[in-house]
């Protein structure tokens, strides 16, 4: 019972109209976020990203809503993928050790990426309630999922002892805050940096005798 | 020639002027500062902090100008507070490290402090290109400074050697996040968080053998 349309038909079938619209959905929220990255949040109209694809206002709250909406979706796409990472990197092999540096390079390099980036560079406050209250328990998640690798490593002795809480905010601090000073179109890297701030995070400043 | 009037005079003098004026400025800021934290720079209106002081956004404007001129005002306290750290901290004796261990650990606390706290929160695009030009300039002076603690103490064989650049970066972000997590009503003091923090940076997580 196969009621897919012939291959040359000028109807879309369902399975064709739904790939579509995920194209287009994905073709603004791409665009949005890279404007919002770019000039800021406030800065930014849905004017301005309409235009930027040829398309109209009303097309952009059709595939997503206002603006609130088209933000929540972008943080909420870069957090999928920081809970997505620590899902794999928690069935990895190795020690503790092992799988916070994984969890932690690749973790880098997402802030980076633009939704990544987005997730940083939003402030709670830029969101409306509702979506603020979305936004702070998927952060509240990437918090627990970087305090387990932690924690575990430290149970595995393979992490020097210390506080569970307070490593995590400072590894996180250090590897959130690229997506602040990093450039896109500059020579570095994302991985290169990614890989050196975590080397620098194991060994710290201090020599070691 | 003292042309300071009597003590009980109705009048006030130049100096006293000077002084009440300089006071009411500093109340302004105070209230503008840590509504923008709270609220967020483009929650918060100039009519609000007014109301927040039982004056008028005239009074306002005629202290310190337009909500531009006020945020500007509040990052060039904060980084300046930054810049005399460095200043302070070249002074001291002891080694590269230990130079570079005093400022961190006062950056970290100035960063959770109220003007610091907005340096950090203040993303450039929110400011008009002019006071987005001075932000830069003064942070990159922090940046500079921030560079030559490290290069220092590298060079004196007192820090592990190392990229110096991603060094900076890596220590700025990891004490630049409290000012998005500490909360200033919390129970952690600022100086323990900044003590903690920068001897977590000084051992990284790999244990010592």
């Amino acid at each position: 019972m196969d009621t897919a349309p012939e291959a040359d038909s000028p109807f879309l079938s369902a399975e064709q109209k739904r790939t579509a619209r995920e194209a287009k959905r994905a073709a603004v929220l791409r665009a949005a976020v890279q404007m919002f990255n770019r000039r800021g949040f406030h800065q930014t109209s849905l004017d301005d990203v309409a235009a930027s694809l040829g398309i109209s206002k009303p097309t952009i709250y059709h595939y997503l809503g206002n603006k609130d909406q088209v933000l929540l979706e972008c943080v909420v796409i870069g957090l999928g993928q920081l809970i997505d990472l620590a899902e794999h990197c928690r069935t990895l092999p190795g020690s503790g050790a092992d799988r916070l540096i994984a969890y932690l390079t690749r973790y880098a390099e997402i802030n980076m990426d633009d939704f990544g980036r987005c997730v940083i560079r939003t402030a709670e406050e830029a969101l409306a309630p509702e979506s603020r209250a979305r936004f702070r328990h998927l952060k509240r998640r990437i918090d627990a999922d970087m305090r387990g690798f932690i924690a575990a490593g430290m149970a595995d002795g393979s992490l020097a002892p210390g506080d569970v809480k307070l490593t995590a905010f400072a590894l996180a601090g250090a590897l959130n805050w690229p997506a602040r000073w990093q450039n896109p179109e500059g020579e570095d890297a994302p991985d290169a940096i990614a890989r050196k701030l975590v080397e620098f995070l194991g060994h710290g400043f201090t020599p070691r005798a």
